[in-house]
């Protein structure tokens, strides 16, 4: 019988294109993260239960992978022992697999505190798991790209992480748009109507208006237990139009009455501010529909969509006020945003979007005549490599035909032959492979012509 | 109650510095992966059981981590119902997280055999998790950096191999030494003292030489079944004497009647010829005591060591004949190595050899003096980010002192001040932390003057 390997569901192997392409928008975000001055940071893959259970809902407690305690797992139970099952994960599993990069960020700023300055900006690129049934697009591993500022309530940050989205979705060339909200704000609109407890169905029930229509939003309102009256007061704000400004100003008079309302508004203008001075090329507008984490968030809330694609969020973040509270760490204000790489692929692939350069291939490969022939390539080899040019040869003396296949399958633009005749003539046949153009070059110039023809293409290895 | 974070024991938080020092090996070692023409991969952190276990001995299958089946890994287990405890693990796991690069690897080759072109130069920088008992240098979750060629039995691959640890370890700075071996040779010395079935004891006794002297080697021996008259024969062997090709010299007369042990050595020869032409300025050395994965490899076998540091094998690899063949897939030979990159930290750390510019921080600080100042910075800052500059503007109106504090803990270089009195006269205050240097510089020749700085410097951020 054959054993047909295969990877857990919801899992993927990458190979060397998509590493490419994935490492170049992984490269992207990283190089603004620290344009903008936030310091990297990693924390294990296995946290113990007790930080991660509790942080994510119910629903998100059944979506922890748990890990069996290791090799002694059983210790302490007998072989023979009668065990009830659903008492059982408790005694053989202390660890599960992070779940997303905010909650052991929280317990790492917990543990370190005294050594960390604040306020403290980090960014954070690594996988999360999640038990979730895998389906198009979701999957049980996958990279998380955070950036957060911790112990700062200023809105300069807010404004800031506008401005990181807009120079990494400029930089990547996806057209974006940002949407704004303010959870306070939201607080405000509840209170108006006078069923401040209602803030989640509302906000919901605002986002399905384009979806559904206002008679099904009305009914779904009165399900929730808001009375017409209510939904009446409602109206102005669901049919609010004109630009982020004039939404603010006409909010402004409408949630006159609500300390926390005016708040959000406040902040809100503060931030719009900082966005005009600093001249952004994306497009922002205020949402009051937004409801990303609205049990998490407690002022500003960002989305950023691709403009054109259907894909949803591609980036979203927003302010929280006591991320560190759960681990004995109270009043700690935050912003945060989170990039989210599997979609931004699917996007720039379904655009087109990748540069030529992305893939990263070997430059110069040295076709291999024999023992002989191989020995008089080795010094020139390795004369490349320490100009910071990709080489190889190729290790048999396989048939032409295989060699050149294997540059091509590898995309290598350039093939030096070394026989018989260039061996005696001291010279090396190269050959450029896309335009089939060949040519005899002196031995002792080789590496000059390799040199200046990928400088001319600008694309010598970045130096270390 | 106060609940104190903790992580679990054997894993590792890694900070912004100490993440600065990883990332330095990392990059280092990539670069160099991609200048011989290795191609990244990526595979899951948790495999299949049926992948991993049975390939690390039975000791390995202890030390794998297993993840309880997600959510519902008690279905089909009643809630009271008897469970002995050691049918358990097989009912309530299926997968687990990997133990090293090579297996997933060689289940990544045979999964997608038909999209591959041969031969395949791989690498792959990944954590890997052992449930090992942690101690000092030991953990449970670690990065390998692996580069493998599978598909080609050409030593030229040995022989590239030891040149990319010379690149490596020349760029980093390390002082190494290469052992070098081949297994066969070993095979050939237990034929020729008759005992071709005793080649690891043999192997493992001769490694002890040196520590604890012939006469508790020949012990050791007598103990493993091995008559005093074979001892007597493997003396010459034991006592070799000369440089690597001198030994090569005497061996190929005592081995002279065995096939393998003639292989071995006429591979060896070949190999040390091209380590020869290719110049290499490390030092090589034929080490017959040298064992490693003895069990696992089949031709040349590998050790790096740093010079004048104690600390064992920083990196190492050799050929194996058919890693795939476990997965249904036979005859594909390889040849692969490692770099332990904590091992490596540890060296560069005790021999101080981190440069200073590993630590990437932000470049320019402006500090904050209120609402109107900043958005005097924020046009600035902006540019200079466009610039590659990494800059920031401190978030909060804090007192100049906890800015400058800020600005001295996270290392950063400049200072850009704007008051009053320079918004009134257009201009900006710089100040270099270092030197306690200030200087009044025009705000239309601001981005001129610090662009200029970092670039004489050479220190502005890598063009994407």
């Amino acid at each position: 019988m054959v054993f047909k390997p295969s990877i857990p569901k919801g899992t993927r192997d990458f190979g060397p294109m998509v590493m490419s392409r994935r490492n170049y928008i992984f490269d992207v975000i990283r190089t603004m993260f620290k344009r903008y001055g936030y310091m990297p940071i990693e924390t294990p893959a296995m946290e113990n239960l007790s930080t991660l259970l509790g942080k994510y809902g119910d629903e998100g407690d059944k979506l922890l992978f748990r890990i069996l305690n290791s090799g002694d797992f059983l210790k302490g139970i007998d072989p023979g022992e009668s065990l009830v099952a659903d008492k059982l994960s408790g005694r053989i599993s202390e660890k599960g697999l992070r779940y997303d990069l905010t909650v052991p960020f929280a317990r790492y700023i917990v543990q370190n505190r005294h050594e960390i300055t604040f306020p403290f900006k980090r960014y954070q690129i690594q996988p999360v798991w999640r038990a979730d049934r895998p389906q198009k697009g979701r999957y049980r591993e996958f990279y998380q790209c955070d950036a957060d500022v911790i112990g700062s309530d200023s809105l300069l940050n807010e404004a800031e992480l506008v401005s990181l989205v807009d120079d990494v979705f400029g930089e990547l060339n996806i057209n974006v748009e940002v949407k704004i909200n303010n959870r306070k704000i939201l607080s405000g609109i509840a209170e108006y109507i006078g069923h401040p407890d209602k803030l989640i169905p509302i906000t919901i029930a605002i986002d399905k208006l384009d979806k559904i229509g206002l008679e099904e939003v009305t009914k779904e309102l009165v399900d929730k237990g808001i009375p017409h009256a209510a939904i009446q007061k409602l109206q102005p704000v669901l049919f609010m139009e004109g630009n982020s400004r004039e939404k603010l100003g006409k909010l402004s008079s409408l949630l006159d009455d609500s300390s926390i309302g005016r708040k959000g508004i406040e902040e809100t203008n503060e931030l719009f501010d900082y966005l005009d001075q600093m001249k952004l090329n994306l497009n922002w507008d205020l949402d009051l529909t937004l409801a990303r984490g609205l049990n998490y968030y407690t002022g500003a809330i960002i989305e950023v969509e691709a403009v054109d694609v259907q894909i949803g969020s591609i980036c979203g973040g927003g302010r929280y006020d006591d991320l560190t509270g759960v681990f004995g760490l109270e009043g700690i204000s935050g912003i945060g945003i989170s990039f989210g790489a599997d979609r931004i692929y699917d996007v720039m692939m379904e655009k087109n979007l990748f540069p030529q350069k992305t893939y990263h291939t070997t430059q110069i490969l040295f076709l291999n005549f024999g023992k002989k022939e191989s020995a008089y390539c080795l010094p020139y080899l390795q004369e490349l490599r320490m100009k910071n040019l990709s080489a190889e040869l190729y290790p048999d003396a396989d048939k032409i035909r295989k060699q050149l296949k294997y540059a091509d399958n590898k995309q290598i633009p350039i093939v030096v032959m070394a026989g018989e005749k260039e061996i005696q003539q001291q010279l090396f046949s190269v050959k450029w492979m896309q335009s089939g153009d060949q040519k005899e070059i002196p031995s002792t110039g080789l590496i000059q012509v390799l040199e200046h023809y990928y400088q001319s293409i600008n694309d010598i290895d970045i130096k270390l």
